[in-house]
């Protein structure tokens, strides 16, 4: 089999040209769980809204030819004649000379064109002082102002947060058309890992990549598919991997050691059909045993096994086609910048990602530092980075005190 | 009923004042659920990790000293007795002069002290020449190098994301202790309100609070619990919050209108419990008719019917609240900076929030341009905003070009 390491660029690149974003199709949601969802229709609007001309204020509907001329010292004088309430439709009319009682959001009463605020008048009995003019329109929301029926309300592709589905239930709408979420196989491969839950026989580590990718694919806007662990056989993982392939929109594979059953996962993805592995390595540090393929349309990527690594290669080449599968736009990471606390050195030739952990300095300068990797650590430095500082192939080092943009694998919320 | 309108920084302080963080217990998670969630312990590591010493390079196992002196010229020369490989344990012991073939991962057989990579050696049947010395502990991850059994992984209060379940795997778990999510009652009131799905009677408009604000309140790591639409009617309302308070940790109305019957919940809510009502009004624009109060330890929100007006209060107010009820850090709103397409006016010694919808321009700069608000565009607002800006009581006006402070509504994923 041909081996050649990709520089990350052309990684991300061979990986573009193969991906095609296919429709998953749509499924309803009801709007309480449509929360996070992307629409999947243009929304349009059914009624008028408001759905009548309503008061703004509380006060009076008149005629506004009524009130002209009416100001401190002659108020002009008004006959109340009924009232109309919230909530409620009257078949009371405003004929010349007529107010109306009416109260904020109530319907405007045949024959009234606009609304004097009840600080503005003083009542006698049935007479009512108007001691300020209105004008047409005043104090009143007219039917359909805010939306006319037949418009488009919300856009497909649109995330629907709290602000979008309050529009949806303006319209009267209960449920919504959203796209279908990204199913996400997640496998772990090697002889040494053990699923968590069961005994850990000697010799053997607990699997951590199948849970920190699979919370890792729900945070992208995925729904993983758990396949467990599988041990280093051939025929076994070449039978989850078909499983996988067909009954998800995405594989993603960890694990394996860098020597002879490394290469199955690769070999099966090219026996299971065209165009097969399309990135064969990747001069990155850390993750340079990363391949990806396609079978057909679904995107294969097989992570290397240090928990740390799987993560950022994630981060960096999966997370984007599971965003894009889901229709929302591939936002990449969130960014913060910062000082270099230490020096960090790159692998030469490959790009190189430094773990790092972000800490406040006396002066407030947000720092980043680099938090120990390599071979052991695994968890420690799970648990420890914060993000990660990229440096490039032509360079050697970040500086001490260098600026530096750390991309974040979560938010900072609980440090800042 | 004693009225007088807080300034912002007084509700505020108020609404603390009176705030009690209490605890509400804890749950099981299984790992893969326990995503977004809040670690209700401390989490120790039951296993050292790796829980044996394990090779980080494909090569042969040995003891130090007998490579010591070995070159490019004069390789140190062993004998092959053996080999272990990833995931089983081996009897393989290595004596003095053998080398133990063994692959990534695989642990170190019992006698030898450090791994000779691959590349080093050159083999010859069973012999090996080996042009490297090592020394000690060179290419091996020791047992408890990573995690030591006892040592503290994760902290109580820290909130699960991929590294932190990725962390929990590692240590065989399935399950984490977690704090429960707040519940909060989201009742919408008013005699004009229709419940959506339901046909929409004359004079009456669909209710959108409850199902923005219910959807803010996932947004802020609590759980809505939706009341549904109740009628301006004294009883009925008064036994719907009494319930609420039973059956929630926290309870958000909104809507009414702002004479006579605005006033209902806030006399349920004194008639209800103490301390009762604890502020009555903010100088605010919009969100002025807002009241808070307590019900024992249970925060009571009542909330402007504008849409707009109740979300945004409900963001400023009532959600940190619910961040610190579920154990999260009260993190505030996310913030961009950007500049003014517009003057902004404040209202006269109010605290003003302009909503305002963000746009790059040629040059790329981030423009914060005011949305239409106000009486009509309940719904045009809610659509278009993408957050707000603040002006103090004691500023006029936000001038043309001024560069402002953004409190976004939610992420700007599709806006960079």
């Amino acid at each position: 089999m041909f081996r050649k390491l990709s520089t990350f660029e052309e990684a991300k690149k061979k990986i573009d040209e193969h991906f095609k974003p296919v429709f998953l199709g749509e499924e309803e949601a009801v709007l309480l769980e449509a929360y996070n969802r992307v629409l999947n229709e243009d929304v349009v609007s059914t009624l008028d809204i408001p759905p009548f001309s309503r008061s703004t204020v509380d006060g009076y509907a008149v005629k506004a030819e009524d009130t002209f001329g009416g100001n401190e010292n002659e108020p002009a004088k008004l006959k109340v004649s009924g009232s109309v309430n919230i909530g409620e439709t009257s078949n009371v009319k405003v004929a010349k000379g007529d107010a109306v009682e009416i109260v904020t959001g109530a319907p405007i009463p045949e024959g009234a064109d606009a609304v004097v605020m009840v600080e503005d008048t003083e009542r006698e009995d049935d007479g009512l002082n108007v001691f300020a003019a209105v004008t047409q329109g005043e104090n009143v929301m007219k039917k359909g102002s805010d939306l006319k029926k037949g418009a488009v309300v919300l856009k497909k592709g649109q995330v629907l947060g709290s602000s979008e589905i309050g529009v949806l239930a303006a319209l009267g709408l209960t449920k919504v058309k959203v796209l279908k979420i990204p199913m996400v196989a997640v496998i772990s491969t090697g002889a040494e890992v053990t699923e968590p839950g069961k005994p850990l026989l000697p010799g053997k580590i607990y699997d951590i990549n199948a849970y920190s990718i699979s919370t890792a694919v729900i945070e992208s806007g995925g729904k993983p598919i758990y396949f467990g662990t599988i041990p280093d056989d051939k025929t076994a993982l070449a039978k989850v991997i078909q499983t996988a392939v067909v009954s998800a929109d995405m594989v993603i594979t960890s694990g394996g050691v860098s020597v002879g059953p490394h290469d199955y996962t690769p070999q099966i993805v090219d026996s299971l059909g065209k165009p097969g592995i399309v990135v064969y390595g990747i001069a990155v540090k850390p993750g340079k045993p990363t391949t990806v393929g396609y079978i057909g349309d679904k995107p294969v990527f097989s992570l290397p096994g240090h928990p740390t690594s799987a993560l950022l290669i994630f981060y960096l080449l999966a997370r984007p086609l599971i965003q894009r599968l889901a229709g929302r736009p591939a936002s990449g990471m969130k960014m913060v910048r910062a000082f270099a606390g230490s020096r960090m050195f790159s692998a030469k030739g490959r790009r190189t990602f430094v773990m790092v952990r972000l800490e406040f300095d006396k002066d407030c300068r947000l720092i980043a530092e680099p938090v120990e990797s390599g071979a052991s650590g695994a968890i420690t430095t799970l648990a420890n980075a914060d993000g990660f500082v990229e440096i490039a192939e032509n360079e050697q080092f970040v500086d001490l005190n260098q600026e530096v943009a750390v991309m974040l694998f979560r938010g900072l919320a609980t440090k800042t």
